[in-house]
């Protein structure tokens, strides 16, 4: 399992390469939430997502004779990116597979970083691990999961670690989830750091894999999900984060796309800043009441990406009530 | 005239009331840009705009009897809540004379700060002077002028001082301008640093009464411009901010209402960042290649604020080509 000196060692190779992101607060969301609350502002990572974080830790764990036969990655978006970026800058040839439902933003992002896109169709069946681990075979290159990773794991735990730098006597972090990487990479660094801090992870209402898997304490398969979170449409999280979670997390809450877009607006307008929907997951489940315990506490949330096409973002905060 | 040293002089003022708000850069709208551009984001100062500056410079002026009888402001928004933002901090009744068609955010968050807020219809002709101008008469309350007034300037001028220390050595500053209040306000700390620095305004294609002003050397009235900067809605600068554009100022440049959709929809997927019409309109010219021998160069562009209801701003990005 993935040690807090995993998170630390991790945060040594990828610190010249990520952004430390800001945290932030707002009066008025803590008083209209009931608590004190600190947004980890991941919009502001490279490629505009944590996910940068993970890729870096992994890529910069190749040997030379792994970068020379390049990178594979599958992703709905913001995983893709942050492989192509981190092998751009490492100068390793990246190939990325992408549903060719994803975002245009996330498309056309990661051809800007460099890499070579391949796209498949996951609405008519296709299975992305078979198109990634063909072009494995055909190259030699190096599969990069989006979180079935022990290194990517300790990589997105280093948020955590800067987040209780700058705010330690935290009582409560909240974070996205989707596979699972974020949310057992920060509780591996949060409680490593702070035994006391409780973590809970939020996942779609109608993608519920993970708080599923806790249940019956094995991952378990659900199909895709249908929800505005494009980022966290995941089918089942992997035995590594699933492990890691029943034993360091206090359990998933689940947020309706309604709840998502009402956070969203929430934050356009008193914070100024874009959050997408699978990134303002978190803050939706704390404002609309569903973090046990969360009154007058310290919380971090996890803002974990802002990848949304413009055009997109207004459509989904357009006419809502913030 | 406003000189440097009012400008020190108010910023010491307001020290411990605004924040020092971040400048934000982005490699790809440099790319984009074809200059290296620093965001000065007062989307992040209190009430979501500058013009909080402003407003502490001018109020922290009152004398005791004064701040007895209470200040009065007319305004089509950010002004609004500023300084009912700086009357209940320094603990004085504020009056607020608000147009009844502005923005319903603005006029929410300006009772939310425990202002008065008295609606007049401009559109059927009412002067909002003329309304606040009878609460003067009848309360003995001190008029806080949007632009017109040597504090306010001063107080709008603490931004520039805080830009070129972050970045001592820009080449260029472009601001909006709507009454001239920021735009002077800037000339003035900018030109007295580092006298080498060239400012431009910008204003919008239908309300160019600073660009007009500026060509006949006195100030020219214009009809209420139609346009989706609604901070930028005035239709004459004062003479004493025309006289500080005249002296130290390169000039000023139009944007269309398209143009500043565009930056915002770029602003947005870029940086992440939620900045109302008027806040755009810098980056806009900017953006759309009118700002003067702008390549290559070291450009500080003031988004002057982030106040825009998150329907409407999902309104206007959306279907704009970012």
């Amino acid at each position: 399992m993935v040690t807090l000196s995993d998170v630390r060692a991790a945060r040594e190779r990828i610190r010249t390469h990520v952004h430390r992101t800001p945290v932030l607060t707002s009066r008025a969301i803590d008083a209209r939430v009931g608590a004190r609350v600190f947004f980890k502002a991941e919009i502001f990572q490279r490629v505009g997502a944590f996910k940068a974080r993970g890729a870096f830790s992994r890529l910069t764990l190749l040997s030379p004779e792994e970068r020379s036969r390049g990178v594979v990655a599958f992703s709905s978006g913001n995983h893709a990116q942050a492989v192509a970026l981190a092998a751009r800058e490492l100068g390793v040839h990246a190939t990325i597979v992408m549903p060719k439902d994803a975002p245009t933003l996330k498309i056309t992002a990661t051809r800007g970083y460099g890499a070579e896109v391949v796209l498949y169709d996951r609405l008519g069946g296709e299975s992305r691990e078979g198109v990634a681990r063909k072009i494995v075979e055909e190259r030699g290159a190096t599969m990069v999961p989006p979180f079935d990773d022990d290194a990517i794991i300790a990589g997105q735990g280093t948020l955590a670690l800067e987040l209780l730098e700058e705010v330690p006597d935290l009582d409560l972090i909240v974070t996205p989830c989707s596979g699972g990487g974020l949310l057992s990479g920060c509780a591996v660094a949060a409680r490593g750091v702070r035994p006391a801090v409780r973590l809970w992870g939020v996942e779609p209402e109608t993608g519920d894999d993970m708080q599923r898997s806790v249940a019956a304490g094995h991952p378990v398969t659900i199909p895709l999900p249908r929800t505005i979170a494009d980022a966290l449409q995941t089918t089942e999280p992997a035995a590594r984060t699933l492990a890691i979670v029943l034993e360091l997390v206090e359990g998933i809450l689940l947020a309706s796309d309604e709840e998502i877009r009402r956070a969203m607006a929430l934050l356009a307008s008193r914070m100024k800043i874009v959050v997408e929907p699978g990134g303002a997951i978190a803050f939706a489940a704390l404002l609309h009441g569903k973090v046990p315990d969360a009154a007058g506490r310290r919380i971090g949330v996890v803002l974990s990406g802002g990848n949304v096409d413009p055009d997109r973002f207004g459509a989904l905060i357009a006419g809502v009530e913030a």
